[in-house]
C-alpha cells in the first residue's frame, strides 16, 4: 500500500513526515499521468504543481487556510489530496468533477478559477475579510507566470502592495502560458532566475561592501551615505514586486519539496504581502510533455509508457475544426493583402493563428495573457489603416468588453473580432462556456455580429468582414464543421440577409450559427416521420438582421421557433421578437438556447440535450408545434 | 496682441523661438481658466499639463506624429493649439466640441480617450502599423499616474517593453486621479520623485565607484565581475519600467517648458519603447486647485479672480443627488452591520463613498482605477461572508463585465453592485454614457437586477439587496432625485414586483428607473389634455422581471410603451417582449429609449429629447397611442 493510498484528505498528509513527501510526489505524479493517459485533461500544469501542491497542504492548515489556484488547471493534485482521488477518474466528465477549482465542489477550493490572473484580487478580498472577521487564516494565491500578465493581476498586485495586505502570492513560473509566454515581464522573470538567486547576491553584495572596508573608507558607511536611493536599490524596491509593496522571497526550485515546505513554513508568519517565486517545468517527470509542452498542455489519450498519443483521425476523412478554416483563411488573406494582421491574446494555438504565425512570423502578434490589450492594440492598428483579426475565444472577450465599445466601436474601426469556442465548450465546463456574447454584442451601435452555420460560410464572413470597412464580430463553436471541401474561392456574402434552407409551412425555425445544421435535420426528420415541412432559415447576422426576412414570415406562419447556441435574455431570439413586434404578430415565438442558468460540464451533445436544443428537442418542438 | 493669438495650429507655435514658450504657456494657462470659470470642465488636469502640450506640440510634427492623452481631460490645452480655439467656449455643450479627444473632431486627436489606461496599448497598435507602412512617425502616449494602475496599461507596457515597440509614453505623474492615487506603484512613484533623480543617482554611482579606484583593487572592474546581477541592477533592471523592458527617462519637471522640449526632442529618435517621467502639480497656477485638487478636478463656475465658486443652491431646498442617498445609506448599513464594506475603483467622491471613507475608514476601500480587481476583491470579501457595495459608474462597470460573471454571479455570491451614473450622463458625452449595462446584466444568471424610480426605492433597493444573500445590480442615473425628505425608515421591497402608479385604458406605459417620473407626468399631462388616462406601471426590476404583471397587462391593453434609460437593443423593452410572447399579446409595443447608436453629449435634458424620451416626446407617443 501506497502513501497516497493512506491519503484522503490534508490532515491525512500532514500525519506524514517531511523525509516521505518526495515519495508522496512521486505516487501523485504518477497517479495524475495514470489517470489523464486514460481521461484527457489539462496535464502539463498539473504536473509542474506536484511538489508545490504537496508542500502547500503540508505546511497550510487547509482548508482553514485558502489557497486560490490561478488558472485552476494547475489544481489536479490539488484534488486528488483533498477528497477527490476516488473520484477523480470524472474529471470534465457530465456529472462527475469539474476540471477547475470550484467551491461547489469542496471546501478546500476556496474560489472558482477558470479564468486567469483574478487570485490576487481574491485573496486580496478574503484577507480583508479575515482581518475583518479577526480570523488569523493564511491566504495564498498561486499565480502562473501566463496568468501574471493579466492587468487585473497587476492591478491586485499593486492595491494589495500598496495597502500592505495579509496574503502570500506565489509565483508558479514555468515560462509558459498554453503556447510560450512573451512580454517584457517575461523576459525579466528569465533574467531573475537565470542571474544568481536575487537574495544570494543582495547577501553577497552586502558582505562585499564589509570586506572593501580594509581598503580605507568603510565603503558600507559610504553606500549608507549615499542614501535613500542606494538603499532602496539594494535592499527594497530593486526587485519589480518589492516596486509595488511585496517582499519578495526566491526564486526557488519549484521542485524541490523540502525547500518549498521550509519555506513555505518559515515565511506563513511574516505580515504584510509576500511574493514567493519559484521555478517549475511544464509537464515535469514525464519526459514527452517536458520537451513538448504547447502539445502537452492539454494531450489526447495517451500510453503513458510510451508517450504516444492516440493518433488523430485523417484530415482528409473528417470535416475541419473551425478554427482551422479560420487559421487557414486568415493566411490566405494576409497573403492576398499586407493590411491584414492577426492579433490574439495567449490563444495562437487553440485558435490556429499560430498558422499564420509560422508562414508570415511579422503578420501575427500573440500579446500574451491580456485581452483588453489586444483589443484596443487592434484598435491602434486599425487607426492607421490597417485591417487586425483579433481572435479571443467568446468567454475571454467578456474580458475586453469596454474595449470592442470605447476603442473600436465607437471609432467605427474595421477590426474584425473573431470569438472562436462560442457557446457550449463542452469539458471545459461552466466557466469556459461562450454564452453571453450575443446580448453583448449586438447591443453595442457600429458593429456587425455574425454566425456561420458552416465553415464555408465562416471563410466567406471573414472574407466579407475584410472587405467591408466596418467593426465585426463572428462567432463560431468549438469543434468541427460540416464539409470536407470548403476551401472554395471565397465570396462576399450581402450583410444582414438570411437565407432560406427549407419551404414549409405553419412553423418557421430561424437559427443562428452552426446549430442551422441539427436544425436542418430535425425539419427534414419531422417531414420525413409525419409529411409536414417546417419552414428552415439559416439567418447568418445578428446584427443587422433580417427584418423584411421576418416581416414576410410574420405573415406566414402559426409559430416561430428561434434556435441559438448561447444565452436567451437578449439573444438572437430576443432580436427576432423586436423585430416581430412591428409586425404585430400574434402567433407563437419558442426560444430555444440557453435559459437562465449556468451550463455545467459534459460533452457537447450531453450539454446541448441538457439546455433543450439537441436533434432530438429540437425534432420534438417542431412536431409539437406543428400538429 | 499676444502670441496664442498668433497660434491656430501647432505649426504657427513651431515658428517661434524656444524662449518664446514660456510666455506662450503662460497665455494657455490664463485662457484655460478664463475660459472654464465660465464654462465648467475638467479644469485641474489641463492645468497640469499646459507645458507638456506646449512642448509636445513644438518637438513633435503633429498630426503627422501621433499624440494620445490618457484620458482626455489633460488635454484642453491641444485642443486649444490645435484648431479649437474659437470654439472652445462650446466645450461640452450640445453641438460644441468635445471634452475629450475625438478623432471625429480634429486630425490632432489621434485616438479617442474617455475611459482610461488605454493610451498605451493604442500607440503600440499604431506603432505596429506605422511600421507596417514604413512610416517614420512618433507615437506618444500621455498617461497620468492614477491611468497607469488600470490594468491594461500593464498588460500594455508588458507587450510593448517584450516586443521593442518604438513607442514614447510619457507618465504625467502628479499623485492624483480623481480623489488622492493608492497602490504600491503610487508609492513606488513617490519614492523616485523623491529620491535623487534616477539618472543623476546611476551616474553617481559609476563615478562614486571610479573614485573609489584610489584604495586598491579597480572597484569598478569588481563591480562588473559580480556579473550580470549587478550590472543589471545599476545599469538596467533596477527600475521598474526598465524591468518591462522600456528606457526610462526621469523623473524631470514637468512645468519646466525648456527642459521638457530639449528632453522630447533628444529621445524623440531613440528607438524601441522609452518612458519619460515628469512631474506635474494638477491645477497648476491657479492657487485654489493646487491646493484642493479634487475639489476642483472639474469645478463649477467660478470667479477667476478670487477662486470662488458660484454657490452650491441650499441643501434643504432641492433633493439629493441619487449619489449621496447612495453614500448616506451606505453609511447607514454599514452602521448597523459590521459585514458592510464598501469598494470603488477610484470613484470615491464621484459616487459619495467618501461620506463612508471618512466616517469609517477601514470599512471603505478605493482600490485605484482598477475596476476588475474592484469587483473580483469585493467576491474575496463575500466569499468570506462580508457584505461588499461595489460602486462602479455604469460606463467603467463595461471594464469589469467577466469578473461579474465569472467571480460572482457563477459562485452566486452576495456582491451588491451599485451603478452610479447609469444613463445618459451628461456633458461628459459619447464615452460616459452609461447605455449598456441592462442588455448585459440581464444576460447572466443568478443576479438581481434593479432600477430605483426615486432616491427612496434606491435606499430600500440597497436595504433589501442587504438583506437577500444574492449578486445585485442597482443602476440609478447622472443627477438629483425627487424628494427632500427620503431618509425615511429602510424596508424590504418583493424583489421582482412593480408598481401601478396609474389605473387607465388602452395604453400601458411600462417604465424602469428615474425616467418613470417624466412618464408619470406625462400620463397626468395626456389625461389632462384629452381626458384619457393611460396605465402607468414602475416596473423596479429588470430581472427578475414581474411577468405576472405582464401576462395581465397583455390582456388589457392594445399598445404597451416600455421606456428605458438606455439602449433599447436586448435592453428592459426586450425583457418585456420576451414575457409577452407566452401571453400571445398581439398590440403594439413601442420601446422608447437610445436606439441603435451612441449619443453626443450636452445636457441630460437635450440628449433625452433627441433620444426620443424626454417628456415631450413621451407626451406625444401616448396620444398618438391613445387615439
Amino acid at each position: 500500500m501506497g502513501l497516497l493510498d493512506q491519503i484522503e484528505y490534508p490532515s491525512d498528509l500532514r500525519k506524514l513526515g517531511i523525509e516521505q513527501l518526495p515519495q508522496v510526489c512521486k505516487e501523485l505524479r504518477d497517479f495524475i499521468i495514470d489517470e489523464s493517459s486514460r481521461n484527457p485533461g489539462h496535464f502539463g500544469a498539473s504536473l509542474g504543481t506536484v511538489e508545490l501542491t504537496v508542500a502547500l497542504h503540508y505546511a497550510f492548515n487547509t482548508p482553514y487556510d485558502r489557497i486560490i489556484w490561478d488558472v485552476g488547471h494547475q489544481a489536479y493534485g490539488h484534488k486528488i489530496l483533498t477528497g477527490r482521488k476516488k473520484v477523480f477518474s470524472t474529471n470534465r466528465k457530465l456529472d462527475g468533477i469539474s476540471g477547475f477549482p470550484n467551491p461547489q465542489e469542496s471546501e478546500y477550493d476556496s474560489f472558482i478559477a477558470g479564468h486567469s490572473s483574478i487570485s490576487i484580487s481574491a485573496a486580496t478580498g478574503m484577507a480583508l475579510a479575515a482581518k475583518a472577521n479577526a480570523e488569523n487564516r493564511s491566504i495564498v494565491a498561486v499565480i502562473g507566470d501566463g496568468a501574471l500578465t493579466g492587468g487585473e493581476a497587476f492591478e491586485a498586485l499593486d492595491y494589495a502592495g500598496g495597502s500592505k495586505t495579509n496574503i502570500l502570492v506565489i509565483l508558479n513560473d514555468n515560462d509558459m502560458a498554453i503556447d510560450a509566454n512573451v512580454g517584457g515581464l517575461h523576459q525579466y522573470l528569465i533574467d531573475v532566475i537565470t542571474s544568481p538567486s536575487y537574495n544570494r547576491f543582495r547577501d553577497k553584495t552586502w558582505n562585499f561592501s564589509t570586506k572593501l572596508s580594509q581598503f580605507g573608507p568603510d565603503l558600507r558607511e559610504l553606500f549608507k551615505k549615499m542614501g535613500r536611493g542606494l538603499k532602496s536599490l539594494f535592499f527594497k524596491e530593486s526587485n519589480l514586486f518589492e516596486s509595488l509593496g511585496f517582499r519578495y522571497f526566491g526564486p526557488i526550485d519549484g521542485h524541490n519539496v523540502f525547500q518549498l515546505t521550509r519555506t513555505l513554513q518559515d515565511i506563513q508568519h511574516i505580515p504584510g504581502p509576500k511574493l514567493l517565486h519559484i521555478h517549475t517545468q511544464k509537464g515535469k517527470g514525464f519526459k514527452p510533455a517536458e520537451e513538448e509542452q504547447t502539445e502537452w498542455h492539454a494531450p489526447r489519450k495517451f500510453d503513458k509508457e510510451t508517450g504516444e498519443m492516440i493518433p488523430l483521425p485523417d484530415k482528409n476523412t473528417i470535416p475541419p475544426k473551425y478554427q482551422e478554416v479560420f487559421g487557414e483563411t486568415l493566411l490566405e488573406l494576409a497573403q492576398k493583402d499586407k493590411r491584414v494582421m492577426g492579433v490574439t491574446p495567449a490563444m495562437a494555438t487553440g485558435c490556429s493563428m499560430n498558422i499564420l504565425m509560422k508562414a508570415m512570423p511579422d503578420r501575427a502578434f500573440d500579446v500574451g495573457i491580456a485581452e483588453q490589450h489586444a483589443v484596443t492594440m487592434s484598435a491602434g492598428m486599425a487607426k492607421e489603416g490597417l485591417i487586425p483579426f483579433c481572435n479571443i475565444y467568446s468567454t475571454f472577450m467578456q474580458r475586453a468588453y469596454d474595449q470592442v465599445i470605447h476603442d473600436v466601436a465607437l471609432q467605427n474601426l474595421h477590426v474584425v473580432f473573431c470569438l472562436d469556442r462560442a457557446g457550449i465548450v463542452g469539458a471545459d465546463g461552466v466557466t469556459h462556456h461562450g454564452l453571453f456574447d450575443i446580448p453583448f454584442m449586438r447591443a453595442i451601435p457600429n458593429i456587425v455580429v455574425a454566425a456561420p452555420m458552416n465553415e464555408i460560410e465562416l471563410r466567406n464572413m471573414m472574407f466579407t468582414a475584410y472587405s467591408v470597412e466596418k467593426p465585426f464580430a463572428i462567432r463560431y463553436p468549438r469543434g468541427g464543421g460540416e464539409y470536407l471541401k470548403w476551401r472554395e474561392e471565397m465570396q462576399i456574402m450581402p450583410i444582414g440577409k438570411a437565407e432560406c434552407l427549407r419551404n414549409g409551412e405553419k412553423v418557421a425555425v430561424l437559427t443562428i450559427g452552426a446549430v442551422g445544421n441539427t436544425a436542418l435535420k430535425a425539419v427534414d426528420k419531422v417531414y420525413t416521420d409525419t409529411g409536414k415541412m417546417a419552414a428552415m432559415y439559416n439567418f447568418r447576422w445578428i446584427k443587422p438582421i433580417d427584418s423584411e426576412l421576418i416581416a414576410e414570415i410574420a405573415q406566414s406562419f402559426e409559430t416561430i421557433i428561434t434556435i441559438e447556441d448561447g444565452i436567451v435574455a437578449g439573444g438572437f431570439g430576443s432580436a427576432v421578437l423586436e423585430e416581430l413586434e412591428s409586425s404585430h404578430f400574434s402567433g407563437n415565438v419558442v426560444r430555444l438556447g440557453v435559459q437562465d442558468e449556468f451550463v455545467p460540464h459534459g460533452t457537447q451533445q450531453e450539454l446541448y440535450k441538457i439546455c433543450g436544443f439537441d436533434f432530438d428537442s429540437i425534432v420534438k418542438q417542431i412536431e409539437t408545434s406543428i400538429n
